[in-house]
């Protein structure tokens, strides 16, 4: 039985809460203090400190005991091949969303929790404390900033006339045989900006799945285009686009509808006076360079 | 007779006055309110409103009033060719860094007032009304955020330990003969983030580059390279920059010493512990893939 209305918007108010009060004065205290204490994971550009690992546990903790039967996946607990995203209600959690910021103090760090039924996002809590904006939302109940509903400006949407979150991201092998995600990245960027191709309003780059995912979701950013990061890095904010109207699909042509944890994502504000988005999708996947492939 | 201490010191507090109360309410009111009503410059991703205008006339009419054997150089005045920055006092104002930013409601838009004395950044006011940052600076008077004065974090510099703002801008010609700056920057950026090459902790774009230069200054971003744009784009963060102990040099290598106007820069920012910024700069010029042209 899925979770009601009602049900949603009182998780959404706790995760608001545990966000603010247990979360927030701890990501903005330590922000820029760990330059000297952090360590690599996957190379030596995706990073982690302790404070990743302590925010993990105080919100594992805390929703452990608010909610014992939903289940629970966080970046830095999470095992390869032993953590499955299935039909039970599952908390999706980020505790530092842009970690390469937080430890250089560049101030887009923030907490992501999501939470999925039946595979959709249904919750999203995403808290930047540094520039003080707590974006929430969930299902049928409206997105809002810091409490207050989120207006997405109308007007048209097109390829040309767009801003585009673009990231490099910390997968960056180049020229590997098999693994040429970076290169293919890299190759849509300069087709999507140059004026021999999608000749765009511009790219925009922050550091953070989660806030650019917010930035979409307000209009402030028109897409977003990923590929290499993480169910946890979008789920909150997947829940934050769709319920400010705009929609998420893959990252690879063709893709329409797409898991959690597809690993390669489009997000597309809402608010356009077009008729639909889908004009828009078709444009932006004719520029993409190759098809990007992702290992579990 | 160049301009003393005190004398610069007032300068910037009459620009900060200008930029709060003249100029900042209206560029935030106006934000995100002109999508359907931009022209074109150079191109169709080089853009200006109404507003640009309407702020220059402000600043330029008010600076008329205080300094009026002070020579002005505006973005949206600037004539090619027939306006020269000399060795007279000179304010070189941009009324909106970021016009795209601008247009979209991205909020990295700012204004930014510099004045040059023998060519060298004497002054600097950078305000963005949409974070409530007020960045200000003048010679041998120190930097401050907001009045309070800034404090870079200290900690040694590398290259690879680095996150650098890249932007891609507005000029944009691909494959051309003879302009091949598009594809040179593309090219650097690949250097810097590939595994075979830098292997940076990252870039970021904001699409501002007096913002990109006040992240540099306050240390959040540890280094800004450029090509393509102009003095006003660049006047008042450079004093910010080296006010914070940081470094402007040349985008093109061996170029260490450039003038205001030379429209390929290279900030770095201050509180490095190392003994200085010089071997960084080279590190980071052996990345650079070709010699940017800019035309006047």
């Amino acid at each position: 039985m899925a979770l009601t209305k009602e049900q949603l918007k009182e998780i959404e108010s706790n995760l608001v809460e545990l966000a603010a009060k247990e979360v927030g004065p701890l990501l903005k205290e330590k922000a820029g203090t760990q330059f000297d204490a952090f360590d690599d994971k996957a190379n030596q550009v995706d990073l982690v400190t302790a404070v990743d690992k302590k925010i993990e546990a105080i919100i594992k903790e805390s929703l452990g005991k608010l909610y014992p039967d939903f289940k629970f996946v966080g970046e830095e607990s999470y095992q390869q091949g032993t953590t499955e995203i299935g039909k039970d209600p599952t908390f999706i959690v980020d505790p530092i969303d842009g970690t390469t910021n937080f430890i250089h103090g560049y101030p887009y760090s923030c907490t992501s929790i999501g939470l999925v039924e039946n595979g959709v996002p249904v919750v999203g809590v995403v808290y930047n404390p540094h520039l003080n904006m707590m974006y929430h939302a969930s299902k049928d109940n409206g997105a809002r900033l810091n409490g207050e509903p989120i207006k997405v400006p109308e007007r048209t949407l097109t390829l040309q006339q767009s801003i585009i979150a673009l990231e490099a991201g910390s997968e960056r092998s180049s020229g590997s045989s098999g693994d040429d995600n970076f290169d293919i990245k890299q190759a849509t960027y300069n087709n999507l900006l140059s004026d021999k191709g999608g000749y765009i309003h511009g790219s925009r780059s922050c550091g953070s799945a989660a806030m650019n995912m917010c930035l979409v979701a307000t209009g402030k950013l028109d897409a977003y285009w990923e590929g290499g990061c993480w169910a946890w890095d979008v789920c909150a904010g997947w829940c934050i686009v769709t319920e400010c109207g705009g929609i998420v699909v893959g990252g690879n042509p063709n893709a329409w509808e797409v898991p959690v944890d597809e690993r390669c994502y489009l997000a597309v504000r809402g608010g356009c006076t077009n008729p639909d988005q889908k004009s828009f999708v078709e444009n932006f996947w004719s520029h993409v360079a190759g098809k990007l492939k992702y290992h579990w």
